[in-house]
């Protein structure tokens, strides 16, 4: 099959209790793009400036990810600013620059309109729909968000949710788009708004995968380095995407195993600054962790 | 083998956003006790006033339920008054009415020192040590606690700690008690402070086990009908060593499901108001969600 990841390439500014680490790579396509390509060799759409490093595309190439998706304008790449607190789960944006990719209005090359699975990553809803309205028959797509659109882009919002097949949010994005306090019903209430398939991230909780005949839950791997939290549900999307484009196949079992990998990306994303963690496992290193899930959850 | 458990016997007025229930049963005696009843048959430590109604202590009986240990004072049940927000894991107390609860020195009757598991609920720490020193080589002690007693009374705590097999405790007070965010970090910290077993609730996010050389986590059963969490805690506990009790090993695929029990009578619990989830399930029930979260973690 094939495997289209939208989302952003950034530098990243980030602030933790212990260090600073100034204009790093980030941006949820590198994170969701680099735990993707340790499944299928996926295809990249996004935008940066003429400051954006050359090896860090030469990387994404090395790793089998097609960069034909990649737009250079001349400009500046969009920063982020962020700091976390001693709780990893709060996180405060301090800066935002969108700089290039204020006008990313990408138009996809006609293999990827074909894709197999689209990940329309944290983006605004309604660039989001414009790449939906792009696509040719697709087997799935999968769209993320933050609380942003909700709070401020709300009907460009469920207009996208009504027509992808699977919705990534965190669960306080589901609480709030629900409007229900009750996590499970706030999931349920969101499977009728469109999509077949919710997965709620609950970060160091874990995930939900809610669909109308099952559900099913995975816990987070009890990491005690956690170095940099972000980027993590990234990962797992991108990890969770990335294996069901290796399988072919949206079964049951395959969407279990599809969680299971996604924490294990994301818990490999959080033990170093941001893409480090994903530059060089092994395919070894991944199975290994994937069996200590199946440990630590069997009774 | 034979548990005691010691704890709170109570009066409780609920407030939920829905609802307002005016002393209805409570403690988590009460509850530790009918979750481990259907295991075993627990011997309870509890003091009650003269009105505290006769056809409970009856229940407790049909239940299995030793009631030797229960003392009823001349004089007021303790009565607790708490309110729950939207979010049900956002508890206030309104209200302490100690009442007999304050003078309670329970003194143990022969054959509850012998016993084999012994959980000291969370009542003040210089009494759960004042119980501990009366016991006679017991298998297992357990105990819980809660914030107030971090709060005012850490010293006494940590020197009950000390001696304890498992400790229970919820993640925000394994946090704090450790002073450490990571919650794995925190865990493991508190076992080097005494006990062998770490059990960290995590309310709606299930629950951890943590051992020098294992780790194992059960996710909450999925409720959408959370009617009032309060005694989730409590039942969790009963289930966990009324199910240790039972199958009388202590080996690791027994904490494992010890654990996974508990979050089943937790799940019951919460579905009603006070004990009323508690008082008449059939093993066929216990056992159907069992392997209901069976379901929910294989993958």
């Amino acid at each position: 099959m094939s495997l289209v990841i939208v989302g952003s390439l950034a530098f990243d500014t980030i602030e933790t209790p212990e260090t600073r680490k100034e204009k790093i790579i980030g941006g949820s396509c590198a994170y969701s793009a680099l735990a993707a390509s340790y499944f299928t060799d996926p295809k990249i759409v996004a935008v940066v400036g003429s400051d954006f490093p050359s090896d860090v595309i030469d990387l994404f190439q090395s790793r089998g990810v097609d960069t034909r998706g990649l737009t250079i304008e001349k400009g500046k790449t969009f920063h982020w600013e962020g700091r976390y607190g001693h709780d990893p789960n709060q996180r405060t944006t301090i800066k935002t620059e969108l700089n290039v990719f204020q006008d990313f209005k990408p138009e996809l090359l006609p293999d990827y309109r074909r894709a197999d699975i689209v990940f329309l990553g944290n983006i605004d809803p309604d660039i989001q729909e414009d790449i939906r309205l792009q696509l040719v028959c697709p087997k799935l797509v999968a769209m993320d968000t933050i609380n942003l659109w909700i709070n401020i882009k709300r009907d460009a919002l469920l207009k996208v949710l009504k027509d992808v097949d699977m919705f990534f949010a965190n669960d306080e994005e589901v609480k709030m788009l629900a409007g229900e306090n009750n996590l499970i019903t706030a999931g349920r209430k969101l499977l009728e708004l469109g999509p077949s398939h919710m997965i709620i991230k609950k970060g160091e909780h874990g995930a939900l995968l809610l669909r109308e005949d099952f559900i099913f839950g995975t816990l987070a791997f009890p990491c005690e380095n956690v170095v940099d939290p972000t980027g993590a549900g990234d990962s797992f999307g991108g990890g969770f995407l990335g294996y069901l484009d290796k399988v072919q196949s949206f079964e049951k079992k395959h969407l279990r195993r599809a969680a299971v990998y996604g924490s294990v990306m994301a818990s490999f994303t959080i033990e170093k600054f941001g893409i480090e963690g994903l530059k060089a496992l092994t395919l070894e290193q991944i199975e290994q962790r994937y069996s200590e899930f199946n440990k630590l959850v069997s009774f």
